[in-house]
């Protein structure tokens, strides 16, 4: 895994990002231990760019030619005419570290690594990893891979790779693609190819020790003959290289598709296993792709649907799902999906369906879906007029249109899918199964999405819908440095802030606790309590027990003078017997707040992402249904609100059960609170505020525990 | 939808089957309306049977012609030289219920009615399907529509349908599909056909107002050439029919895949207004149809994955799903949905992964999944030896191999294949994206499933995990008389029941209920408690108040004898307030059980499947999460345990949260108790045991309410 952090801070971006642009759209591409044979990875490279006429200088390197297929070559690098703008290394694993010097020591800026034998070897492969990196960073100049199978930039032609996928030659088009796998992109691009989907970037980064997807997308949605960029990775080591990339593409109004495997337990075993990733924890890698406002894909054909219907709508202004459907069944089908999406599937206004039997036959269905049944071929403007006539309802904001085979017809409904493209200004796409593939072709070729399957049509509409919702959300908080831990910060120690201290923080952020103050023996504990008011709890503290209860450390409800002085006693009694050593500061003697829902709120410093902020209900729902949502800070009081809607318990915060409800403005304040103590103390490791008494007017930590670093780490 | 039910005693059910039988391997058709013109529904059943060599005799009905394209036309069905043994009827609706007449006097068994306008056109729709059904009854014939596109048995060339699967012969094979859809139907017949996936029997039922999918299904299974059966409905209106078939299926080893679509409100609203089938609680569906040993799939692609995997392969005899893969990345999505499915991807045993190693390149992973490296190309070897060592691991009980393209080596790997399928005995599938199409066509044809998605894979894979559990599984208990409502049969009138009457029945079923006892008045409410031992509950006893809280009707913990006079005289006061014409049997004194973990068990007479037993845990399990399961009795033991794994709230069952962990044998034992108390009483209409008081040894019901049908009813 690539390991730029924000320590790295001696390393200048804008070489960085320059290295990978050249990458990208080289001028020229020296390819050391090219070779003549063209099933080799040696031999490939140099074939594909003269067979798609790559217009940049192309210099082969290897000592025991004189030239490849007509093709100078030089037997060495240093004899090469000019730093070349990238190098393709395919010599053995031994000799890649070498090559690479040389090449930095050439001027050249990225080397592209299609040796394997590296980190899939395990240890010893990973420390030759950490070698060449070095041996990169010495020598100024930038890696991809190693065990890559390169890249393609079809619009200038550098098919700079060994790929299957460049065995036709590769076609231009505006969807990006960078893939940390190489055999796994492979199949995502040809599959690309095959539904008429052009790919202007197809990029594979390997064991990505240094470039990453990310990095590539960053500058691939920069080019401005790119709508849509999508990635596939097996882990991310940097997540801010992700929330920079899915911001900067909302700012440019493109797409943003990514597909992480390893959601599971199994599947992050295996990923572990395979690349090294560390996946870090899937549960806050999902969440933060939806705050930043990338759209997360499952799997290749969901990424594919989704990416080819954003490639040729405009964008969904909302959530309302129309359904034209030549059978009723997949009209159900359909709308069970969008239920599960959370789309809508609106009633029709009365006009729009007294418009619908004017021009539908007497047995179709003029509701939503909307069933044109079979009589279109005979009458296609049944199919056309009804397509116009739904999006043209205000509650309607995207549209499916079914349908199956009508090999007969394939002429006929080319002409009025294209006639209904020029119609309308709504998205749309058709749901066509075993669709005549010139039809379909054509239909893709005029931006017409095709979407072979009835439930992946509205997980394809549900990907238009989603970004149309990210497009119209404020913008996301500005950038601030984030405090992931840099790549090689040792295990950062910590030590427990003293809950007075910690309060003092918590308030200053904006946190409202429960009324705390310090006695340091059981007489002023009772002439506290008594200032305070009763009941008060009475709680043990020391720096030295995180865990109160276990220590026997806590005694809630006490009523009168008398009983917290005892209770003081005891529990201070029984911490000395629990930790002898521990230091003891007293007891803390608080205010017994009125019950209301039992909330927790976490903090930590994620190793990809910097500080996440937790939030679940308490009990049940964090212990045994772990229904828990995370934000990455700086988290604005929408996401916040957006985090409470998306638990499962939200009926509970809403009233369910006779409670009260819970005031969710509070709960937010809450929330941002956590994000703003997070910023201005990036020290803080990890926080928990539990429980957290949400009621009716107001939110009110009851209890925390907070962990920073030592200030040695 | 089909009106047969139980109440229906004068059919005769051997009639009936023959009927169906008579439809799906006729000997001779009449089509009724039959014309000259190939492209339309009257002409083409005659054109498809000639061309593709039907073998029975064909009596076109038409008084316009005196031969179609060289056959003889008969003026009408009187003149007919035999009852044929199914007619197509394609004449305009208002003459179809003289025609069926008509067919049923000359002796024909069954009519399969192309023609539209019925139901599917509203409320006057339906009153000519139930006339035509009485129609049917009256002249002993049955009914395959209206509105149906008919059927095809590939096997004796009867195409006797109007759909555009029918563009191209039919080829036989060891698929049975029957649909209640036409158009979604023919879609997935086609997708069958391109996937190399010969159906048998193909049949849609249209507006299904008589035979039905599952009656088809249930003869298909029977035929020998048959190995899956695949069934589409939107609803279904007799339950018994897909739960006996699923038995009967399983019974004769062949696999019933069930696609049903209305599984949300959306849909089913989408549903009723469709084809106006109620479809029930889909929730009720889906546990009956696990329970019944069928398999459901969610989509057409679903289902025919499964279907492809299932007819291919032997049975797979335990979880354990070994991953062979080409891309690590592809293994982690794999390893992912393994997860999700609950299926295992267990860790090679050490003697499988030396073996592995000597197979494999230095770079592969031996671990699961194994990635043979893209190496394999030039050793296939390889690969077919890793696929055979995993699947000797007894660890390892179904196999995924992934690859992708591969166009320059499709015979090397079509040879591979075909000798791995020839050593192994354990079930795989290939999961190949972007297969070369002859190579994927001559796999499938030797019977090697080919799936053309990741996850889909492991989706058909679980297919064929489930279906082998399905197969382990004690035989169902002994079908008994469905209690389903009788069609036709009125909303029944209900009553509540005594709570002691309530009791005696509950505790002969074998329930464990708190100590109650009636008492008349307060002074006997008194007496009672001291006998029972303190604290003791007062509830009020009415039939006319069901909600007793709501009454003012329950005191609870009453801890002397003063207290329970006091609380009996207030809650019979209230009670008389609250209703003054309830009939006052006096209170309830109840022993106040020991907290336990609550529990709600009920019964309830479903429209579809007759008496249904749920299961949930209390609270908030029921009542925001809606976690409950359900079982169509009779319920055996086992089943009643699966039912308590399927919950969500299961941690809380096993102690979570430092409970007591429940006695689930005694809680598995209520449910049984339950269904046994269904079948003895079929009267019950409903039953609420709410709570159930589940302790770590016992079940104990502390309140009931039990609604029975009135005699009337």
């Amino acid at each position: 895994m690539q390991a730029t952090g924000p320590g790295d801070q001696a390393r200048d971006i804008e070489t960085d990002r320059a290295a990978v642009r050249a990458m990208l759209s080289p001028e020229s591409i020296a390819i050391i231990g090219a070779g003549p044979d063209t099933n080799k990875l040696s031999g490939r490279p140099l074939h594909f760019l003269r067979r798609d006429g790559f217009a940049g200088r192309i210099y082969p390197v290897n000592p025991k030619y004189s030239d490849i297929a007509g093709v100078p070559c030089f037997p060495d690098i240093a004899s090469l005419p000019e730093a070349p703008d990238m190098a393709i290394v395919a010599v053995g694993a031994a000799r890649v570290g070498a090559t690479v010097a040389a090449l930095g020591q050439k001027g050249c800026k990225v080397a592209v690594i299609f040796s394997s034998g590296f980190g899939e070897l395990g240890e010893a492969g990973k420390r030759m990893e950490a070698d060449l990196l070095a041996i990169g960073r010495e020598n100024n100049i930038r890696i991809c891979g190693p065990n890559t199978l390169g890249l393609v930039n079809a619009f200038v032609r550098s098919t700079a790779t060994f790929s299957q996928y460049a065995d036709q030659p590769p076609v231009p088009g505006r969807i990006g693609f960078a893939s940390q796998s190489g055999a796994f992109g492979t199949a995502i691009a040809a599959l690309a190819r095959v539904k008429g989907l052009g790919l202007g970037y197809f990029v594979s980064t390997g064991n990505t020790i240094d470039i990453t997807p990310m990095e590539c997308l960053a500058e691939i949605i920069e080019d401005e003959r790119i709508q849509v960029a999508a990635g596939y990775v097996e882990g991310i080591a940097d997540g801010d290289q992700l929330v920079r990339l899915a911001h900067r593409a909302r700012e440019l109004a493109k797409p943003l598709v990514i597909t992480k495997v390893g959601r599971h337990a199994a599947g992050a075993r295996a990923a572990q296993s395979h690349t090294g990733s560390l996946a870090g924890e899937d549960r806050v890698f999902d969440a933060v792709v939806r705050q930043a406002g990338a759209i997360r894909a499952r799997n290749e054909e969901h990424m594919l649907d989704m990416v080819a219907a954003l490639v040729a709508n405009p964008v969904a202004q909302g959530r309302g799902l129309g359904i034209i459907t030549q059978s009723g069944g997949a009209g159900v089908l359909m709308a069970d999906r969008a239920e599960e999406l959370g789309l809508e599937v609106p009633l029709l206004s009365v006009a729009t369906r007294e418009r619908l039997k004017a021009v539908l036959p007497e047995f179709g269905a003029s509701g939503n879906p909307v069933d044109v049944t079979g009589q279109f071929l005979a009458e296609p403007r049944i199919l056309s007029e009804s397509v116009k006539i739904v999006l043209e309802d205000p509650a309607i904001d995207v549209c499916i249109i079914w349908l199956q085979l009508m090999h007969g017809y394939g002429k006929v409904l080319r002409d009025l899918f294209r006639e209904i493209k020029r119609s309308v200004t709504k998205p749309f796409l058709v749901c066509w199964i075993e669709a005549p593939e010139d039809v379909r072709r054509d239909l893709v070729a005029d931006d017409i999405c095709i979407v072979s399957a009835t439930e992946r049509a509205v997980d394809a509409a549900e990907g238009m819908v989603r970004w149309g919702e990210i497009t119209r959300r404020p913008p996301p908080l500005a950038e601030t440095q984030s405090s992931r831990p840099a790549s090689g910060e040792p295990t950062a120690e910590t030590e427990v802030v003293a809950s007075l201290e910690a309060a003092g923080l918590l308030e200053a952020s904006g946190l409202t606790l429960v009324g705390t103050r310090l006695a340091r023996d059981a007489a002023e504990a009772g002439r506290i309590a008594a200032e305070l008011g009763f009941p008060v709890a009475v709680k043990i503290e020391s720096v030295d027990i995180p865990h109160k209860t276990e220590a026997g450390g806590v005694v809630l409800g006490l009523a009168s003078r008398e009983a917290v002085e005892k209770a003081a006693a005891d529990v201070l009694a029984s911490a000395a017997r629990h930790a002898p050593a521990a230091r003891i500061a007293g007891v803390l003697v608080q205010r017994m707040s009125a019950p209301a829902t039992e909330i927790v709120l976490g903090l930590r410093r994620d190793p990809v992402f910097g500080h996440v902020v937790m939030v679940g209900l308490g009990g049940i729902f964090v212990e045994v249904l772990k229904d828990v949502a995370f934000a990455r800070a700086p988290i604005s009081h929408d996401e916040a609100l957006g985090l409470l809607d998306s638990l499962k318990g939200k009926p509970l915060l809403m009233g369910a059960r006779g409670r009260e409800p819970v005031d969710l403005e509070a709960l937010a304040r809450a929330i941002t609170a956590l994000s703003r103590l997070a910023l201005a103390h990036p020290e803080i490791e990890e926080l928990d505020l539990n429980p957290v008494f949400a009621g009716g007017d107001g939110t009110t930590a009851v209890d925390w525990l907070m962990l920073r670093r030592t200030s040695r780490a």
